[in-house]
């Protein structure tokens, strides 16, 4: 076999250890990817970045995102022409298109019926998270795609930074067609789709990409409010 | 000075190493707080921890997200009377009010043409990037509100991954009355208010969250389907 680049990614794969970042590495090392190399995220890798990133906080715990994976290319430039054209889309062995289900909070009635049940929630609590999502998602449908938009965007960031803490890249984007994408892979009506994601092996330079100062982000104690020792 | 639980509290944060998790721990020992130990974060940790969130991605690198830090107790009240009455708000030292700047895409634009005169960015990605700005926000007020709203929720997910990695807790809440946020604290009118969190060291039992079966989440290649090695 010649030792192509693909074969020395190959071999790499093979006897290159885990790569364990801290929460800090993975937050400092971050930066979006548009070119990936083109060995596979092994499918084991895969579920361990989905099965960590389940783990995301969610209001009341609803959980309202759904992961549509796309690892086949015909797959992937169906989704390609979804978008403004990213090169990191063809790029990556995965792209995840990550969806949130607008009906969720309806479904979360009786999950929380549930735990009650198990003594998790008390019949208060419950009847307080009922009202709150009723208020929050039922009485407009712009209210319950904000509420499951906001939540995705959790569950989306949590898989980044996984994906960045065990080595991988991702390369997130916001520029794409959303009743294009709704139709192309024929979702249910009730899902909203919150971002496109590519995810692999980066294969490119790190040029950290600029940020705010924080004088230009927080706010202590009141708008415009400057920093001082707390009382 | 009578050893009582404050001084035990305020010893222990004397001696105790840097905590530094993995992501996969901070993932894993996620979960969302209502009782936190009296003990302030310091101000350096707090500042490192802002610091290291706003290394988050978001779209375009536009950072929309304003933090409103609350810290005294005076203003924990206010912001509790907003709520559904979370008592993670009285419990912990700081609560983070996320806020949503629908007009950052504007300011945008500028940030893009230093980064085509940096040589960061193309003529022709700036031009790409505005028009899809312009598509996005430009076109509907619910339409930048979403934005902010997207990449807000990506910043304080990061923000809370950050500090749990850090060996400190947080207790975010959906439960909130925005107008009332926004007239209590004198917001600017283009602010939205994506998340209350509070931010502290956990003083509870850690009870994991049950979460969803990754079948109910996972859609490989079109909707609906099942798992299969990839092509």
């Amino acid at each position: 076999m010649p030792y192509t680049k693909e074969e020395e990614e190959r071999r790499r794969a093979e006897i290159e250890p885990p790569v364990e970042r801290t929460v800090e590495d993975a937050v400092l090392s971050y930066h979006p990817v548009r070119t990936f190399e083109t060995r596979e995220v092994p499918e084991s890798h895969l579920l361990k970045i989905l099965s960590l990133a389940q783990r995301s906080p969610s209001e009341w715990g609803v959980q309202p995102w759904r992961w549509l994976i796309l690892r086949r290319r015909d797959q992937r430039e169906k989704i390609f022409g979804c978008t403004t054209g990213s090169p990191a889309i063809l790029s990556a062995p995965v792209v995840i298109v990550a969806c949130a289900n607008t009906n969720e909070w309806i479904e979360a009635k009786s999950t929380f019926q549930g735990r009650v049940e198990a003594g998790r929630m008390t019949q208060d609590e419950f009847e307080e998270a009922v009202k709150e999502l009723d208020r929050l998602c039922g009485t407009s449908p712009q209210g319950a795609r904000e509420f499951a938009l906001r939540n995705t965007m959790m569950a989306l960031t949590a898989l980044m930074l996984v994906a960045q803490g065990e080595g991988l890249a991702t390369g997130p984007m916001g520029g794409f067609d959303e009743g294009r994408i709704q139709r192309t892979f024929g979702l249910p009506e009730e899902w909203a789709v919150a971002a496109v994601c590519a995810l692999g092996f980066p294969d490119e330079e790190f040029d950290r990409t600029l940020r705010k100062p924080l004088g230009d982000i927080v706010h202590w104690d009141t708008h415009g409010g400057p920093r001082v020792s707390a009382n």
